[in-house]
């Protein structure tokens, strides 16, 4: 049985004591690159064939025998108590299964102190009631035919409107989460611009940004019996399946939640979702499977944003550069139930500053929930600091770059935590990343367009991020008699290359051919525990497990082989698909023979993560650097050129890096320019529920991404030496493509997207400056 | 990481030299039933409810999106040269998507030098060709469209016939399998009868028995890209995986293998069948998922079936009733391909007696294969064995019974092994059987009937059998957060019980309800290995695998209740859903409780079979007593009782194990009365492949069995002081009732089934006599 020590856990802004598992099998950290064979490699993803060719099943292609369609009648209005819901037209429909609502199901506590479905509705897309059909299209009509008697009520979309006494009231306590603001300082704010040389004030706002994944929502739910199976889109299969029993109230060994393929999630699919329950309500009550996937309309309506947010930020600075004081007041928009982050963590850790107050208020409104949204915050905060960080340094005309070299915290001055960094190469980001868009030079950009009809310019924006991943997570290494392998965790691949990895990490240490490793994720009933998908802490807290069960079957297997070279196991090493004496390395034995030896006796490896190193923070460190042009006559921004550098450690798979980087780069750029939910002020309607009017960006509408991987190992941070890599590339990429706006025009957008109505706006009522 | 040994295990015939874990925690012998709340008791099946309600999901109830519908097409001659297959019409029909034959497929090797579809038919029912049509109707059209051209070749069906130098061979090197007898000698046999007072040689035959499962073979099988997954009716999940990865020459983890739920096997499901591989071809032909479920005829012409046996025996004894000397003679009608036992063990092993030599021979035939069939060998010897005993026994005119006594071999003089018995108690379950029969006054019964119309008369037989099982056997044990347990082993509940007996021990060690514990078995992608569910095996190997899991996850477990219950974790016990302190017990936790503290530290216990005890045979014994009526007008013999009693150490669950025993003798009650499989002599055709003509016993057949159950605890066998029971109520019963009818009627009827023409037969050409 392995050790059991206690070490602090950090998830979601909730800090537990828990006893963690050492692993008894010692896995050194890895080596330089010349020592490994397979991870470190530019590996493309394993299961890349099956997605490309249909063969991969995604929740939506699960169909089983006699399996009815769910769909959701959403409340039409913003804030409103449902009267009464008639069903008895639907219910007459041929092929209509089920219907049910608040009126003839029990209640299921959500959100604190709502329901599954609740006799108040609070947006636009409340649930109301639910339908199972034969089909998708009998279903859809029997929305049609629901009754439903709605008495309306006041309701607010706008946050700072919200925030007013006068506001219509969507809870007891008020439209201020929590009735107060959260406060973090550190030294004293007024001290700090005491000292300043100059103090500048800003407003930054940002809108609402949807996730807009590839898959929509959705689940299939089966009972068999009162044992319920259900396939999830989602990035937490634990989750949900603790979730549903207790929503259910059933024990969590009577549901297995399965998520095999997957479309992204970005944070909005780590929770049990209203329509999980819903399909298992209605296959219960029909007795029949129910598959229940969200419209893409449902989708973008109601599963969670990145809220928007109003920054205003204050700032203390001496002629020579240096930040005396940083303050935030920002207003997050909630949503009308609980929901993300706060972007106030960028200002208190990003900067070395004696002299830092944040205060941020989250704000209830009748619309769509927030949630977290790959790097929640961060995107929004980063986009108001390093705004402002451009803005300072311009004003006390230094440098961007240099401004930012001078306020940095290096690796022994993490600001919010006593513990130094693991590491922090930003620095030398910043180094090559200029280099790359050589940035020195920047001038001959700015002239190189038409002077008259577009302009160019570039700017740069810096990134922190946690990613150092932790326990618990476990996974189990299997050797099968003819070798192969099989690996199973219960972590999940959103699609972006968990599997590979994994399947890298586990050949490397088991010294076997990537093609010989098989990965099954994502099944709460045949997987071993592993937290959710989000954080960018998949690969470093499941990875050292995988690592461990490898070490682990890899020392069993090594039994068999002893017995065969006549020497004991610890004299064994393998690589390459032989095991050998390591101080004769002539004498040796293929790692399948062995196993063809071991026969039946299954060996099975257990690895879990172990504790991660008390003495350091974990943290990612990335800088963007942007070249934009911008067409004055039109108003429109084109991304010319966008260098995102980033710094994870080691990287376990560069091409799955280079994807990550490459996708967050290239939702940061519809952040930065055209995406943006709308919600009619008047009805409370959201107005662009289609990927044709969220605007997400087009293939043709970016460039070419310029990664920038440095690779040296965080030798403190797990015994991979690397860390995560989803959220990173999120954070920095609008601020550095707005900060190259300003560079080009003269004139700040300050608000995102930089649409060109807003350019062209800005263009009509500021006289161009170049201290932006 | 758990020790390894050295052990040597046994299994169908081979002994080999294995390294076995020995778990690194203890679980001591389980005391007596008064210390066990779960195991011990009669449980009803915990999945029963799904079970009768059609919840639970076999393989013909599985059915994917866009499935085909596979069916074979058998040879129509029991031995032919395929020289052409024309499947052009076939293919024609609408609906049909694929027909597969030796002439459009790659030759996969099977039964060593045959092949998957061989161009030589060597029984009628080989395979020839196979369809998938979008319906099993269109399939079944399609057969009758495939022109196949066959060359006829001379058969014979009937062993005696095939030993002859003029019959047409099967094989190269003749129709005796390997050339030549299997023989064993111990003592001599010539001085042996030279020592004896009398010399008796007789003649006992038994007809082929089909296995006749509830449910047919077959399987599901689905590619997704290179990934197989097949649902398939087995005994044995990773015998099926590696044979089928083999067959189709891809890696063991590129296959998965399912069974859910199962309707029965008897040793016909041990091993890879053709039709499995059949609907993995056609389904990489169609590229869509293919269903393959024999039909109940194809199933009773191919799928195995217990061998008939010519048995001479020839036996010295000694006036007092001391054997001198046992001697077989045996032919086994093995079928065109390898098959199954010998019938030899019992007598090698049951007596004492210094002289045995026995001499088998299996013999190919042109008939369906021979495999093991519960019990097998031992049901076909123990019939002729025990008729023997009898005879001899009435011959010196001495009480059966007595006889049996006089050449008892104690628990320290096991026969064929130098180790002891680690229990028998076989003189124990004479007693009290003989009790419940009321042996001794037995002639009231033979007296009891209407002497001229209806006699009746009481017999008995003996067993041994195997069931002590042994290593590998895997089991791992999660404990959810809300303390619900997750058991994942890779054994085969056959429809026994297995997984009642499994959530017994879990709960049982865990000191939790039963209803807190789930149990998934058979799946070789997400359960440990457990090897195939045979030979009464099955709890004896797993049992102790799942109680090692559960003490290391109930060891983890108690980590955590010490922190809250501040002592250390090994001064806690757990019993009733609370964890206690062993010395002061009012000091306590919920079970839940602690699982909860555990939150997502998820307790994994991992569990394996350790090896067997040094210096014993595990063997398991029995004794039935049957008393018959015998029609002497239409010469239908009925059971009117029929007394089983077994010792096999602790019975984990007496009603499973009551349940085994039942449906053995009413097995063996079919085989005595009236199962058989019919061949025509001249077309070599089966003539009554169907459950109406084949005549297995129906529940208007039997009477109430009346189990007799030895409960003491086998110290020596496993931590759980219990063995199987799977097969030793088939072995003494026929027997049983064939002396019973000799006892009844006066005249021996040496050949199985006894079917009323038989006995009308032997009434009308014997003289009755009670020396029989």
């Amino acid at each position: 049985m392995p050790k059991k020590v206690k070490t602090t856990v950090e998830f979601e802004g909730r800090v537990s004591e828990i006893l963690v598992d050492i692993p008894d099998i010692e896995t050194p950290l890895w080596g330089n690159d010349a020592e490994l064979d397979i991870v470190g490699h530019p590996i493309p993803r394993v299961d890349g064939d099956k997605r490309v060719t249909g063969a991969a099943k995604y929740t939506s292609d699960i169909l089983l025998p006699h399996m009815l369609y769910g769909r959701i009648l959403r409340s039409a209005h913003p804030h409103a108590v449902v009267k009464s819901v008639n069903s008895s037209e639907a219910e007459k429909l041929p092929g209509v299964k089920a219907v049910i609502s608040a009126f003839n199901t029990d209640p299921i506590r959500w959100h604190g102190s709502s329901s599954l479905f609740d006799k108040t509705a609070r947006l636009v897309g409340d649930e109301v009631a639910a339908v199972a059909a034969v089909d998708e299209e009998t279903a859809a009509d029997a929305l049609e035919l629901i009754k439903v008697d709605y008495e309306t009520l006041p309701f607010v979309t706008d946050m700072e409107e919200a925030m007013k006494d006068t506001a219509p009231k969507l809870w007891p306590n008020g439209n201020v989460v929590g009735g107060k603001p959260s406060i973090y300082e550190r030294g004293s704010v007024s001290k700090g611009f005491a000292e300043a040389d100059l103090v500048i004030e800003e407003t930054f706002r940002t809108q609402t940004e949807l996730h807009t994944c590839l898959e929509t929502h959705g689940s299939v739910a089966f009972w068999e019996g009162d044992k319920l199976t259900v396939w999830d889109s989602t990035q937490a299969v634990f989750n949900v399946r603790d979730a549903l029993a207790a929503a259910l109230n059933i024990p969590s060994n009577h549901v297995r939640v399965i998520k095999q393929y997957m479309g992204g999630g970005f944070g909005s699919k780590l929770e049990l979702g209203k329509y999980t329950v819903i399909a298992a309500l209605l296959a219960r009550r029909t007795n029949r499977p129910v598959r229940l996937m969200l419209t893409r309309e449902e989708d973008q309506m109601n599963t969670g944003n990145r809220p928007a947010t109003l920054q205003h930020v204050k700032v203390g600075v001496k002629k020579d550069g240096t930040l005396t004081a940083i303050e935030l007041k920002s207003v997050n928009a909630n949503g009308a139930y609980l929901g993300g982050a706060g972007c106030g963590a960028p200002y208190r850790e990003m900067y070395l500053c004696a002299n830092v107050r944040t205060e941020e208020y989250a704000v209830y409104v009748n619309t769509g929930r927030s949630r977290p949204a790959r790097a929640p915050g961060h995107v929004q905060g980063t986009f108001g600091l390093e705004s402002m960080m451009d803005v300072v340094s311009r004003k006390i005309g230094m440098d961007p770059l240099e401004f930012r070299k001078k306020n940095y915290a290096t690796v022994n001055q993490a600001q919010t935590n006593p513990k130094p960094y693991s590491a922090k190469l930003l620095d030398q980001l910043y180094e090559a990343g200029a280099k790359k868009i050589d940035w020195w030079n920047r001038d001959k950009s700015r002239n190189s367009g038409d002077f008259h009809s577009r302009k160019r310019g570039v700017g740069m924006a810096s990134q922190i991020w946690g990613g150092g991943g932790g326990p618990p997570a476990y996974a189990l290494v299997k050797i099968n008699r003819d070798g192969s392998v099989n690996v199973l965790s219960g972590t999940q691949d959103l699609g972006t290359g968990t599997k590979t990895i994994i399947s890298q990490i586990a050949a490397e240490e088991l010294g076997i051919a990537l093609a010989d490793v098989a990965v099954d994720l994502g099944d709460t009933e045949t997987c071993p525990f592993s937290g959710s998908s989000g954080g960018s802490t998949t690969a470093a807290s499941v990875g050292p497990a995988v690592r461990t069960a490898a070490a682990d079957a890899r020392l069993q297997l090594f039994e068999y082989a002893a017995l065969e070279l006549k020497v004991k196991p610890e004299e064994l090493s393998s690589r390459r698909g032989k095991i050998f004496v390591k101080s004769d390395p002539q004498k040796s034995l293929p790692f399948k023979e062995a196993a063809r030896k071991a026969g039946n006796n299954m060996i099975i490896g257990k690895g879990f993560r172990g504790p991660n190193p008390d003495g350091y923070s974990l943290n990612t460190f990335g800088a963007h650097f942007a070249e934009v042009e911008v067409d004055m006559e039109t108003g429109r921004v084109t991304v010319l050129r966008h260098v995102a550098a980033h710094h994870s450690g080691r990287p376990f798979n560069p091409l799955t890096m280079t994807s990550q980087i490459e996708g967050g780069v290239i939702q940061s750029m519809g952040y930065a320019l055209s995406e943006q939910r709308v919600i009619d002020p008047a009805s409370g309607i959201p107005l662009n529920m289609n990927m044709e009017n969220y605007k997400p960006m087009t293939a043709l509408d970016v460039p070419t991404i310029e990664p920038i991987l440095l690779t040296q190992v965080d030798e403190h941070c797990n015994t991979l030496g690397g860390k995560g890599i989803g959220e990173p590339p999120r954070i920095p990429a609008a601020a550095a493509i707005a900060n190259a706006v300003a560079d080009a025009i003269g004139i700040r957008i300050r608000e995102l997207p930089i649409t060109p109505d807003k350019v062209l706006a800005a263009l009509k009522s500021s006289v161009p400056s170049h201290k932006v």
